[in-house]
């Protein structure tokens, strides 16, 4: 555990390794310090129920008695826990242990939470960086991670060539520390209702005789189809303008009457895609049924 | 006009072409017809207002002063308009113009009245096919449309290379005439709701400073890997087992919940994703919150 040992930047594979404490071990936080200890890091864990840490232990960790004594130990500390509740209950108690140090929280929660944590770091002295982890635990440490980071650009710098370790792609994403959490949200946002959608089709598919298995080539059809679909709709949402040639509200509005129907005649629970209809609906109510489906971004925004 | 004209398998490019007759012209009619015409069937139009007919006239579509014309004049008769209903008020008054030839209907609808209308073919003593197109209007004819048929497979044998003009990959999917009509619903029930959760993700990623543009490549990179884990889900539902290791319905629940207060704190609708976490809610309530998110099945099946 040497905090001070300077990193040296002639050869990757020479370079000793920055030390990195790592702050809850979830099935999240031990992937991660699986990773750090992997690359050759000096890693430091610490979790509220110390049994979480053997095996990484066994490869090498060191396990702090406390949560400032892991603090203390590198001046990289990642926390990586249920909700920024959790980060709170275990940061807000450790007093002076991380002033001067950089907190990489890299919790998953709502981008308003993450602005108050920056704050709540700079009343501290604490460098603040906001990180999300877009995907599963199986590509911490592999070339399919995604990360996500904001807070200020220096804390950044002088730590991507350590949190490189977690692997895959790292987006820099500006100043506001919300701004990580913000992509975050919108894309979960995006993934659960596609699931959702998706597990409703297979509820469907199934009522009228259709195995998972049969229709499952044709719904990857439609994920291959959606990336330039998607190109256009963000176009036209950029420049406010919702052209309805090709597709529109009415047309969208008939085919979810199609599969409500279907669903109901099979007892089948409709509220998501209800829902989805209604703001079409609502739309066409208002004289916008000949305007393309991305116009609803003017409907889901109330004020 | 030639209806017995032999069709000869010697050479494609040498074959007479079985002519074709459109009933209904709006956009993916006229698409259908255009398609038909450019791979030299003779092809016969109808529509209920004649002015959609011009240009495919200047193409070489003859057109029909009523349906009943129209479908005396093919073997094949398509008919293709806004819903089932709309078939009907086409087809019924037709009298014994169908009897004898085959009907297939590509209108999109719910898949038991694509069995009610099979069976008044049947009745009328008209072979009929159900179909169900699954591409946009720009696909006809080009290698990326995508078709279901369903009936009897005889009569899909009879006209599948007739039915090849339409372009891209046709599917037959078995005897059951409301199969077809069975996997549009349940492919569109995924593409909708995945559609409204992305225009619902541009609209929070607005309200944070977002633009689409920005977050377009993330989306994607959603996209991207909904294949991988929709197989995964197929499996879980056809077998009935919804291991929740990885991620179980807490942390999906607890996941939806920051984008629903994100997107309140910012005055947006969540009607959508409130939805899809209270199905979530209702299986923790039963006791499954460490079941996977493929569990919902059995909570969306309520009968």
């Amino acid at each position: 555990m040497t905090a001070n040992n300077p990193v040296q930047h002639s050869h990757p594979s020479q370079e000793s390794r920055a030390p990195v404490t790592i702050l809850g071990l979830g099935p999240m936080g031990r992937a991660l310090a699986g990773a750090f200890l992997k690359a050759g890091h000096p890693t430091t864990v610490w979790n509220r129920s110390a049994g979480k840490a053997t095996a990484l232990v066994a490869q090498g960790a060191s396990l702090a008695g406390t949560a400032a004594e892991a603090a203390l130990a590198s001046p990289l500390v990642i926390v990586c826990v249920l909700d920024y509740d959790a980060v709170h209950a275990i940061i807000r108690p450790l007093g002076d242990a991380l002033k001067g140090r950089t907190l990489v929280n890299l919790t998953a929660d709502a981008p308003f939470r993450a602005r108050q944590t920056a704050e709540w770091a700079a009343e501290h002295e604490i460098h603040y960086l906001d990180g999300a982890i877009m995907t599963p635990t199986t590509t911490i440490g592999q070339s399919s991670a995604v990360v996500l980071y904001s807070g200020p650009e220096s804390v950044y710098q002088a730590h991507r060539h350590t949190l490189a370790s977690i692997g895959g792609t790292s987006s820099y994403l500006g100043e506001d520390p919300g701004r990580a959490a913000a992509y975050d949200v919108s894309l979960l946002d995006i993934y659960w209702t596609s699931i959702s959608g998706y597990i409703h089709a297979l509820t469907l598919a199934k009522s009228e005789n259709i195995s998972a298995k049969e229709l499952l080539p044709f719904a990857q059809g439609i994920s291959s189809i959606l990336p330039n679909i998607m190109a256009g709709l963000a176009e036209q949402v950029d420049n406010r303008q919702y052209p309805g040639h090709g597709s529109n509200l009415l047309s969208a509005a008939a085919g979810m009457k199609h599969i409500i129907e279907t669903a109901l005649s099979h007892g089948i629970d409709t509220s998501v895609l209800t829902a989805a209809n209604d703001i079409a609906l609502r739309a066409i109510d208002d004289g916008h049924g000949a305007d393309g489906f991305s116009f609803l971004t003017e409907i889901l925004q109330k004020k």
